[in-house]
């Protein structure tokens, strides 16, 4: 028995038609606008989410098959975990992208920050209530493929 | 057809064997420590992530069933929509817990602030890359909540 069956909330309108248009790599900017369009039978449960900056989107890599457990990153040359990735070839095609909250016309949310393609089912939204000081967080291979990457440009 | 089937990963091992034991509510402190035990086909997905300090993991509710579009949330004695509160009864029952790695024993992940029951199927594990400043956060209904609750007890 499946632990449940994922239904879209809704879907994304996102300026990205395929995904070599997504920024990626490092230094790769996030600040696209798009509009998360929830179905009419869902809108309620938006309630309230002006007072919110930030949201956290859940959604589905629908047009990702199968999976793979080490990934050569964009942003590396060398293999890592899948789950020390982003990559949407993951066991459960799940991506999660933080957005910041615009403006909200009834049932859509527009958004800056969106990098999923276009039609992409979203399959949950959830608010962003509190962040890890940066001086606490350690960012592995993608901290030192960074670091790397600086000392070349500089 | 379902946009996919979820799978469990792994499982969660923590000191919460029923939902009246997790802390909840204002002020609420998420500092317990669990295990993240993947199972044995997915361990080599962790390769590296000894590197991150905090990872995120996304779970399923599975022992919710059914969701609400309004929800009164422990924190407050107003309801709001249901995708601006962590309740289980969500359409699609994914949760989420950005949790502090300790150490890893191949397939187990140490970690603090576990807030799932024991045995809850983990579905995915992401690096936490970086944080929204805190000036930049605005909470909603959960920040005016925070506020009153502290003039109350000031």
């Amino acid at each position: 028995m499946p632990i449940f069956t994922p239904q879209p909330i809704g879907f994304v309108s996102s300026p990205f038609k395929d995904t070599a248009a997504i920024p990626k790599g490092l230094g790769a900017q996030h600040d696209a606008e798009g509009v998360l369009n929830l179905l009419t039978e869902y809108e309620a449960g938006l309630t309230d989410i002006e007072g919110y900056s930030h949201l956290i989107v859940l959604w589905a890599f629908d047009r990702s098959d199968g999976f793979d457990l080490m990934v050569t990153p964009p942003t590396d040359n060398h293999s890592h975990g899948v789950f020390t990735t982003r990559s949407p070839r993951r066991p459960n095609p799940i991506g999660l992208t933080v957005v910041e909250l615009l403006r909200r016309d009834q049932g859509s949310l527009c958004v800056r920050g969106v990098d999923m393609l276009d039609g992409t089912p979203i399959l949950d939204i959830k608010p962003y209530l509190s962040s890890i000081p940066p001086e606490k967080l350690r960012r592995g291979w993608l901290g030192e493929a960074e670091a790397r990457n600086k000392d070349l440009s500089s």
